[in-house]
C-alpha cells in the first residue's frame, strides 16, 4: 500500500426528501447561483421546491442554466461572470454530473481573474473557489462529491479533466428518487462510467491495497446486481440508491488513496467525445472491453483472475488465463445486456480521426496499469471499430 | 437503505513518516494539550519526534500522561483541568483507542462548564471541543476517525459509550510502522474489535443496503487475512497497514449510513469490562462467536449465509443454515487461533455479577439485530462460561 491523504470533506444527505437542507446554504450568505441544464429539473419540480427553499431563506438566486452534456467553456466563462459581477457567494449544482462540472470551474473562475480556461488546462491556478453545492439527479460521475471536472473547448476538439481540492463540494444532496426519471440509455451509460471509475482504479500496480481492492469489487458486484434493476423498474428506490451511492464512492477519493495508478480509458474515451461529442458512457462501454484484451498478459492474468473471482463468482480453482477471459466476456456481456454499444461504428465512429486521437490520449498514458504508446492506443481504437 | 447524513471530516495522513504533518498543528493556535499513556511512544521515539515537530513549530506543549487501557472519567478530569487552566487550544492524543477516546472527552470537557461525567452519560451535552488531532499506535478502535468514545467510572462498575460530531478528530496521523511493536496478544485483540465493530453494523433488519454491505465484507476478508500474517511477521508493512486501514473505515460512519442497527455485543462486553477491567478486544471474541450461535434462527440464516459465502468463501449452493453453522464455526476457530480466549473463565469471570450485569447490558439490545431480553443476555453470558 502506498502513502496517501484521505480528505471527503462533502457532506451528503442521501435519501428521500433530503433537498430540506437547502435551507443550511443560508449560512454561507445571501446570493447564490443556480447552475442547471434543460428542463429536466423542471418538470421534475425539483427546480421549484429548490427556489422555494432558498427564497425561503431569504437568499437571492441567480441562474446559468442551459450547461450542456459535455459542458462547454463558454457556459463556464458565462457563469463566472454572473458570479463576479453580481458577487455571488456560492454555487448551487441541480443536475447530473455535467451540470456539477461546470459549477465546479465557475466556482473556481469566479475566484480568478483570468481566463476560466486557464483552470482547465492549469490545475494548480486553482488557488480558491466559491462554496459548491449539489443536488443530484443522475448517478454516474461522481462530481457530487470528488474534486474533478471535465470541460470542453469544441472549437479546438479539446476536452480535458482539471482538479483542485478547492472544487470538493461543501455539500451534495443525493436523494435517489431524482434518478427514478433518468432514461434506461443513460441509466446504462451512467453505469457504465461508474463501473469505469472502479476499473480505473482497480487495475493498479500497487500491491496489497486490499481494503480498496475489496471495496472496489464491492461496488462493481453492487453495479451489476442493480443496473438491471433500475432498468427494468425504473422506480426502484434500492436500486436506484445503491447506484447513486456507488457513484460517489468510485471516484471521491476511498478506492485510490494508497492504490494510485493513472487512468488509461478515460483519457482514450476524452478523444472520442471531443471529436465526437458522443455519450461518455457509450464511449467506456465500448473500450473498456477491448482495453482488457489488450492488457491481459500472463503478467496481468492474476489480476483479471482475481475481478472474474471476487466479482462473478467464477471458480478459484481454475486456470488464472481462463478465469480471465471469462471475467472480460462477462464484462462485455453485461454491458451488451444493458444495451450499450459495443462498436466506435454503432456510435458514428470510423477511422478518421484516429491518429490524432491517439496520439493526444496515449500523452496521458505512460504510467496507467500498462503502459500504452500511440501504436497501443491505436491498436485498441481499432480492435474498437 | 435508509435515508443517512455521511459526514466524516477527519482528513488522515497514512503512511510511513506522515507524522512530519504534526507541523500543521500550528495554525490551530500555539498551546497544545498531549495526551499519551505509559512509556511505549517513548521507548517507539514517536514521543521525541512529536515533541520535536511541535516545539519546532513554536507550539508549548502540556501534558496528561498515564491514561488506563480503560481510560478512567479521572483522568479526563485531570486533562480537562490543564486546558481550562492553561487556556490549551488544541488535544493531541498519541497512542491507541484508549489514549483518543480520553483525548476526546478532554476536549469537549474543557469546553463545558460542569463535570466531565455528564458528557459521558449526557452526550447531548457535548456542544464544543477543542480541536482533536491523533497519531495511532494500535489498529482497534477506529476512535481516530470517528466521533466516540469510551469512558470508565470503576467506583462505580460503569463504562459508557458517548458520542458527538464534535468529538471526530481534525486529522489523524496513521503510520503502520508504529504498530509494529505491538504484542501478538493486542494485535489479536485488536483485530477483534475492528471485526466486531464490523459485526455490529454487517448483521442490521436495513435491506437493499448492499454498497455497506459489501464493504462489511471486504474489510472481514482483509481482517481474516491479515491478522495471521502480522502475528506471524510484525514488521510486515501490508499487513498492518491493511488492519490500520481497516480499523478506521469499520467505524467511521461508511458502512452504518444507510444501514443503521443498534449493537448488541458492544454493549454486552462493555459489562464485562466495566465489572472486571478485561481487554475489550478479549470480550468481543468471547462473546461474538455465543451471540451468532444465540440468534441464528431460520429467519436470520440467509443473512449469516450471505456472510459465509461472501467472506469465507462458501459453498453457495449448499443450504442456508449450513452454510450459516459453517461461516460461525470458521469464526469461533479464527478467534481461537488467533491465540484470543474462548471463554469467560478463560479471563477469570464467573457468574458472580451476571445478573447486574445482564440487567444493564439488555436495556441497550431492544433494537439490535435480534432484540435482546435479560434473560437472552444471560442465556449468552452462561454459553460463554
Amino acid at each position: 500500500m502506498n502513502n496517501f491523504t484521505y480528505s471527503i470533506p462533502t457532506k451528503i444527505y442521501f435519501g428521500k426528501g433530503q433537498i430540506s437542507h437547502l435551507t443550511e446554504l443560508a449560512s454561507y450568505g445571501s446570493k447564490v447561483l443556480l447552475v442547471y441544464g434543460g428542463g429536466s429539473i423542471k418538470k421534475q419540480g425539483i427546480y421549484d421546491e429548490t427556489l422555494k427553499l432558498l427564497s425561503g431563506s431569504g437568499m437571492t438566486v441567480f441562474e446559468c442554466s442551459g450547461v450542456e452534456p459535455n459542458p462547454k467553456i463558454e457556459t463556464v466563462r458565462r457563469g463566472a461572470e454572473i458570479c463576479k459581477s453580481e458577487q455571488v457567494e456560492m454555487v448551487l449544482a441541480v443536475g447530473g454530473g455535467s451540470v456539477i462540472d461546470c459549477a465546479k470551474v465557475i466556482a473556481a473562475a469566479a475566484r480568478y481573474d483570468g481566463d476560466a480556461w486557464d483552470l482547465v488546462i492549469h490545475p494548480e491556478r486553482i488557488q480558491a473557489a466559491l462554496p459548491i453545492f449539489s443536488v443530484l439527479t443522475l448517478s454516474a460521475t461522481g462530481s457530487e462529491m470528488d474534486k474533478f471536472a471535465v470541460i470542453s473547448d469544441m472549437s479546438r476538439h479539446e476536452k480535458w479533466g482539471t482538479a483542485s481540492e478547492h472544487m470538493k463540494p461543501t455539500m451534495s444532496v443525493l436523494d435517489p428518487t431524482y434518478t427514478f426519471s433518468v432514461s434506461r440509455r443513460q441509466t446504462a451509460a451512467g453505469t457504465a462510467d461508474i463501473m469505469s471509475h472502479i476499473f480505473e482504479t482497480y487495475f493498479t500496480n500497487v500491491e496489497n491495497a486490499d481494503v480498496q481492492a475489496r471495496f472496489c469489487e464491492g461496488l462493481l458486484k453492487t453495479c451489476i446486481k442493480y443496473a438491471p434493476v433500475a432498468l427494468e423498474q425504473p422506480d426502484n428506490y434500492d436500486a436506484r440508491a445503491n447506484l447513486m451511492w456507488a457513484s460517489s464512492m468510485a471516484i471521491n477519493g476511498l478506492l485510490s488513496g494508497g492504490a494510485e495508478v493513472a487512468w488509461c480509458v478515460h483519457p482514450m474515451e476524452h478523444e472520442l467525445s471531443a471529436f465526437y461529442d458522443i455519450t461518455h458512457g457509450d464511449g467506456l462501454a465500448i473500450l473498456t472491453p477491448h482495453w482488457m484484451d489488450f492488457v491481459l498478459s500472463e503478467k496481468t492474468a492474476g489480476k483479471f483472475a482475481e475481478y472474474g473471482v471476487n466479482v462473478w463468482g467464477l471458480d478459484a480453482d481454475a486456470d488464472a488465463m481462463d478465469i480471465a477471459k471469462q471475467a472480460i466476456a462477462l464484462t462485455r456481456d453485461f454491458f451488451g445486456r444493458m444495451g450499450l454499444p459495443a462498436t466506435l461504428r454503432d456510435v458514428g465512429i470510423d477511422e478518421t480521426h484516429f491518429d490524432i486521437m491517439a496520439q493526444k490520449a496515449s500523452a496521458a498514458c505512460a504510467n496507467t496499469y500498462v503502459p500504452l504508446s500511440k501504436q497501443d492506443v491505436l491498436a485498441i481504437f481499432k480492435a474498437a471499430l
